[in-house]
């Protein structure tokens, strides 16, 4: 495989037309594979990406439960927004919040029952979903590509989100 | 390449463990990516991703102005998405609007001059960090199969979402 060299960075500024392109269709199709997935997650099972995604993290994580500080760096939301988003969850009976004792300043996010049985019901329509329209969509050489692109742009996006 | 045949998706409901990784980091890279963008063009430009979209669009319409509709179907966002997107950058002198004669309850979009400035001064910035972010990222090879990727999604897409 060519390498993405530092040569080949300096050479030039801006993307070629080309480049934009495919940045272009890359952006818009992975917007209405997002939008059409939340569509379908909300219709079948009431829940929202955001909903999906907090359950998801408080059903793998130990006892059910994590800190709101843990829990907002693992689905990488920031804080006050999480904060907004689980007082709503939490009004639906979905979670339950529980000031921290080692610490004050924390909560703990429970798993309720109730947000138990939702997360439940909604994954097996939810990952019907995925397939059809992202797995099933590409071929598998398509599929390990994703993977591997995935894995180069995040590689490249870590050390710059840091600075 | 191998196809993705009918026969390879009637054999099962639901994704492998490994194609559910695939999904899962190919979903949040992707989130993590626009996020940056958008905040850097937030920073550098004063612009959200969908003020951008619209001077983009407008941009590129012949004599920079659309329809409204057109500008929806366009950006594909819902009509009253735009209608409130479009009067907050109606009110900072970035677009107007002004109702269609022969249309009646729809509303033609021009691009002000003070538009047309902010849109060509963002240019620069957010194709550099375009460039930085998404294309230096990737491989040559890596580039094209997202180019790939990307079209086969939609096509994927595309008639689903009609049903």
């Amino acid at each position: 495989m060519t390498r993405a060299t530092p040569e080949r960075r300096r050479g030039r500024q801006l993307p070629t037309t080309e480049e934009l392109r495919v940045w272009r269709d890359f952006l818009e199709t992975t917007e209405s594979l997002r939008s059409e997935l939340a569509s379908r997650l909300q219709v079948e099972s009431s829940l929202s990406p955001g909903d999906y995604a907090v359950l998801l993290a408080l059903s793998e994580a130990q006892d059910r439960q994590m800190r709101s500080s843990q829990l907002a760096t693992h689905i990488g939301w920031e804080r006050s927004r999480l904060s907004h988003h689980l007082g709503r969850m939490e009004r639906r009976g979905l979670i339950r919040r529980q000031e921290c004792r080692t610490f004050p300043r924390g909560a703990e996010v429970h798993l309720t029952p109730t947000g138990a049985e939702a997360f439940r019901a909604s994954t097996v329509p939810h990952l019907r979903a995925i397939r059809e329209l992202f797995v099933d969509a590409l071929t598998p050489e398509q599929l390990h590509a994703a993977g591997e692109i995935a894995a180069a742009l995040r590689a490249h996006l870590g050390p710059q989100r840091e600075e």
